[in-house]
């Protein structure tokens, strides 16, 4: 063997420096020796953060409120917990009044609010599981936004057997974010692709095209503008969502346009975007649906709850869903009541949780099975 | 108007506390009146960390080495650096000896190591800055490794106009990931897909497919199995890229399968990978580049080397850049004063610069450019 293969082959020896040598990489000493977290058989998980120095360290995860972490004689901080339900949850560790993500755990949450991410597997692949069926693919869709005069970001996921050229149309759901996530969220966090493609599997849902769009318009608010810019993204987004966002799909993909075809729904904020574009839009969205929802429908809803018979006539489906521990479901019931009062036809479904994803992909999950179906239409308008 | 819609109204006075609501987001007091990172216009910046407990805090970044931050009265700690080269930079905070990403930063790396990132802009859009042209889309793409007996993931890169349906075959880029980063890291971080569309747009680059598969092909290495782990990972991606990616990607996409219409390289870890496939199977793979590579070539490099006619008559193009201050320089430069002393026909560029994006980006638009194009391998054989 010759000087420079040898060479070469001496960068092995190099292997640990090689892959910490990234210069701003989350490297500490020993790290390459640390699991964290670690999910057992058991469903109890241990999360580890080494960090000598430091004074106190608790961990913060969707599996329940604030755990004290504790220190061993080397400065490793750990924690145990479970068994947890299986789920997919996030988690940040507390490093002295800073909040971080685990420097071990690659599953990293982008979007407005960052944090780590662990799934706790159920005994067999879930409904939000990658499983041995078809899959549909993500595409990564960048477009020119007019009203927005910028060039902004969307995932649209298209169903296992999509072929752009064929003439078959797909309806279409556009599906929105919180405002803790950004258009991957959906993804990354909530599986929507895995979902629609174990639905669609079992039959259980049409073969569809789910558009994500980017939810926040406008960059974040500047202190103390809160309220005010809520409602300013509401109208940017909406704006970018009718004029750019679904003229550029149907324009790339083969998407059915007709009110009957297409479904907005969304989360958090999200849902409240889907309420306040989908109510105010009956002739471009038969199927609504708002997760956990808030936001403003300042003067959205008169034209709707003034005409039941002419709003049941055009909306097949009002889908909402909410956690009752959820620091929203009270406006959630009231929006709720209002709707009963005043006949419209819709559904509300009120769930134990409070206002995280692990209620979220559920209710996509089952969200999904009603849309595009004749029988959703016909059982809301035997329903009246 | 009535109660409930009033009501729906009322969660706008909740605002902060809804944006802040996530239960494991990085969320501490304050935190929504900072900025951090703040880019000006002169191409300084800011960072900020609220972090009142915490003794000390320094600031790690790819703008170079370590820079102590300060605190004032409210805990808030700043350093401010530059002016910065317009470019992409990550960073890390360092908070008593813990490695974090910066909560108040969205853009984040995902992968085997975890850091913020943030762009200086240049005065007008650069080479891998959006800009007004034709975009191709970005796929994210599971499918089914029978090597590795998992669903795994690739991103697919489809250039503007790309039609499934057309009969033009495109020529296919194999483009392999770091081992700090994961299949997301060529298009989040390294903007592949603005730099192939700002090319194609300008005529300097062919149409072409370009597919970025995840190359960390087992879990992480356990203590102490550091370059045995790597050797055995490799072996594995080499399965995985042959046997399922490249099957999978002349099923679904339409590329030119020809060895000359097909090119492998990659970064770091990657650029290990791409010679250690590539020049093993020069029958499948004609243009073949690695970027500030390391990895093991042992006994890869023998038939290559023993026929030196041979070789170069298959090779069209042997691509290879370095930084002149990267640690992995040297066997860089070694690898190639073999190659010449064997009269392989190659490139080796060495440049100013160490182990970092800042290099990668303009390599890959360096070598996109000598792509199937019959003048590269005229002028490979001219050169003979």
């Amino acid at each position: 063997m010759n000087r420079a293969v040898s060479a070469l082959i001496a960068v092995l020896a190099l292997a640990p420096a090689f892959l910490n040598c990234l210069a701003a990489s989350a490297a500490e000493p020993g790290r390459r020796d640390i699991v964290s977290p670690e999910v057992r058989a058991d469903r109890t998980v241990t999360f580890r953060l080494l960090a000598p120095k430091v004074t106190q360290v608790a961990l913060n995860g969707e599996f329940g409120g604030r755990q004290p972490m504790t220190k061993d004689d080397s400065g490793l901080w750990s924690v145990t917990v479970g068994p947890l339900d299986p789920d997919i949850y996030s988690y940040t560790f507390d490093v002295d009044g800073v909040a971080t993500v685990d420097p071990r755990n690659g599953y990293v949450k982008t979007g407005r609010s960052t944090s780590s991410l662990v799934q706790v597997p159920a005994e067999s692949p879930t409904f939000y599981d990658a499983r041995e069926v078809p899959h549909g693919a993500v595409a990564v869709q960048w477009y020119p936004s007019k009203s927005l005069g910028a060039l902004r970001r969307m995932h649209v996921y298209t169903p296992p057997g999509y072929d752009a050229a064929a003439k078959t149309k797909y309806p279409v759901v556009y599906l929105l974010h919180g405002s803790g996530d950004d258009d991957s969220g959906w993804t990354w966090i909530g599986r929507a692709n895995f979902i629609a493609d174990n639905l669609i599997a079992a039959h259980k849902a049409k073969p569809m095209i789910i558009v994500m769009p980017a939810g926040h318009a406008l960059p974040q608010p500047k202190p103390g503008e809160g309220a005010e810019h809520y409602i300013r993204n509401a109208t940017a987004f909406q704006d970018d969502l009718l004029k750019d966002v679904i003229p550029f799909v149907e324009k790339h993909y083969r998407v059915n346009a007709e009110a009957g075809q297409r479904a907005i729904v969304g989360l958090s904020m999200g849902g409240g975007q889907s309420l306040a574009v989908g109510l105010t839009h009956l002739d471009q969205f038969a199927w609504i649906g708002a997760f956990s929802s808030g936001g403003n429908l300042r003067g959205k809803t008169d034209d709707l709850l003034a005409d039941a018979k002419a709003t049941n006539k055009k909306l097949h489906l009002l889908w909402i869903a909410c956690g009752k521990q959820d620091f929203l479901f009270k406006i959630n019931q009231d929006f709720d009541a209002l709707l009963t009062s005043r006949q419209i036809t819709h559904e509300f479904h009120a769930t134990e949780g409070t206002h995280t994803w692990r209620l979220w992909r559920p209710y996509l999950r089952d969200f999904l099975q009603r849309l595009f179906t004749p029988a959703s239409s016909d059982s809301a308008k035997a329903a009246r």
